[in-house]
């Protein structure tokens, strides 16, 4: 397999993952999951979003997160904006990056902001410019790349559209997501294999949903095409509002677990990693998706069943053959 | 991806699922499943195991579930074997293919069967020669290839060696059997690419646990080494005695339904396989690891909210960019 030697991974559960929780979460325990996801040196941690209190109450609490987290010096804080006010909002608070959305599909963007794609594109547009005032950097996330949950398939010359209006406003970071877990490994190729050459220093982050277990083999069949930068939340964290049944993000731990089991570097401390996840899970009151809180990282160990201790050490044991 | 186009799948739910399962399944529940996996197309079944019904209580009515299943032409019906005695026995119950099983790391075969490798492999000699008498075909598995819960790594020239010995007396169809879940994609291509050039002819079959979320992930490596023959377990059914917290094989219908969205062919009706799960699901009485019976498959279609058909019916909503 031909995989980068590191990549870069953005936790997206305090804002993805905690934002479809139907009960508070305090803004203390917000604080406390940030900061110890920014102890574990994640390079990037998506920490909440700047909209309308009453569209996502879950996230009223922003500019309170902002100000009472810990910063580190190798992390960057980002914040998902809706619109040229909570970009300023976001900038205010002294968010690092913004973090855009647009859908692929028209219907999924006017279910999920209630605009057209082309109303979407002109917000994002002001977003951009507040966001070159403010001096932060912006990322662009398209919904539904690898398939819409109303429409079905999305042709990839639409996402390609999509792909050029933001790069032509000045994207240079692009997100592309598998909002409800439709895409797989071989489809991620072909998008990638068509999007990339076309438009050339453009920072490519896969967004993934595990909804149907595929989110890892996406993960790895992006990284096969060069892709470095993943989104993934603690403890897979998450949902989606239009897809009853629909998993989280990927795991932020198992990824990583997986990643370091195959020598790929994230700079991140899986062990704290873990112990986050642990944390989140008696946060949020239930059992979390994720495989490596349950069943321990690859190098466990167990004790010999009673017996076979004494027996490996007979000197009668005989050799293989 | 430069996957095969059609792929074999080795169903082990009925044996390495129900196996640990602490409550007794009556034999016609698992004569139900077994039938209803062959009626969705499963060329392989593992139905059963002839071992001593005080080592696997609930395996003690492997004739009667032989006797009572529905034999479909397309399917290759397979029970475990632990020595010669288990052996006559399937072949008396009309068993179409013995799977026998030997460790790779000493402690966990005497963990596993109580006895050392070399003594395991006398065991198996016998077992072929009850095999070529009856005319019934053998797959040999071997446990913990890719690790082991005790002793840690397996050296590959370990494994090596008892894929050497197997072939010398007489195997052709082997199984790397990845029992706690230790394996990555990375080590499963190094394994291959060490052990196919080095004994051609050999059938190989990939046995994987879900243990850390690298089940499908470590068979699209295999896939890409040109491996085609796969266990998995409906609703991801089983676990490991010995390791708790460890997940069952690969859940079945979740890896059908991402190689058929890739393309890839199994020969098997994936609805009628979901159903087989919701089932599986309704007997063992717990919710099942799998996650298309939970989300459906990338086909599934959601109903638009409300307000958003209307707008999308709208002659005013234009065009992107």
């Amino acid at each position: 397999m031909k995989l980068p030697e590191r990549v870069t991974i953005c936790d997206v559960g305090p804002r993805d993952g905690f934002q479809i929780d139907p009960d508070w979460i305090p803004t203390e325990l917000k604080v406390e999951v940030i900061d110890r996801l920014s102890e574990a040196g994640l390079p990037r941690i998506e920490v909440t979003s700047f909209v309308h209190p009453k569209v996502v109450p879950q996230m009223r609490d922003a500019e309170a997160v902002m100000a009472r987290i810990r910063r580190r010096a190798g992390t960057v804080y980002a914040a998902l904006v809706p619109n040229d006010k909570g970009a300023v909002r976001a900038a205010d608070a002294g968010v690092d990056e913004l973090h855009t959305v647009v859908s692929a599909s028209e219907s999924h963007n006017l279910a999920n902001v209630n605009m057209t794609i082309a109303e979407s594109l002109e917000k994002l547009r002001a977003v951009m410019q507040v966001a070159a005032r403010a001096g932060v950097r912006v990322g662009c996330g398209i919904s539904t790349s690898f398939g819409c949950p109303f429409e079905g398939d999305v042709p990839l010359e639409q996402l390609e559209r999509i792909v050029g209006a933001l790069v032509d406003m000045g994207a240079r970071a692009i997100g592309l997501a598998d909002t409800t877990g439709m895409a797989n490994p071989r489809q991620v190729g072909r998008v990638l294999e068509r999007l990339v050459p076309r438009f050339s220093g453009v920072e490519w982050t896969l967004h993934t949903h595990d909804t149907r277990a595929l989110a890892i083999p996406n993960i790895l069949a992006a990284m096969e095409h060069g892709v470095t930068h993943f989104d993934a939340s603690i403890g897979g964290l998450g949902g989606c509002p239009f897809a009853p049944g629909a998993s989280g993000n990927v795991c932020t731990e198992d990824l990583v677990h997986g990643l370091h089991a195959m020598g790929v570097e994230t700079g991140i401390d899986l062990d704290r990693l873990i112990a986050t996840a642990n944390r989140v899970e008696a946060i949020v009151g239930r059992t979390l998706p994720g495989q490596i809180i349950k069943a321990g990282k690859w190098d466990r160990r167990y004790p010999l069943p009673d017996g076979v201790a004494a027996r490996l050490r007979r000197p009668g044991v005989p050799d293989v053959s």
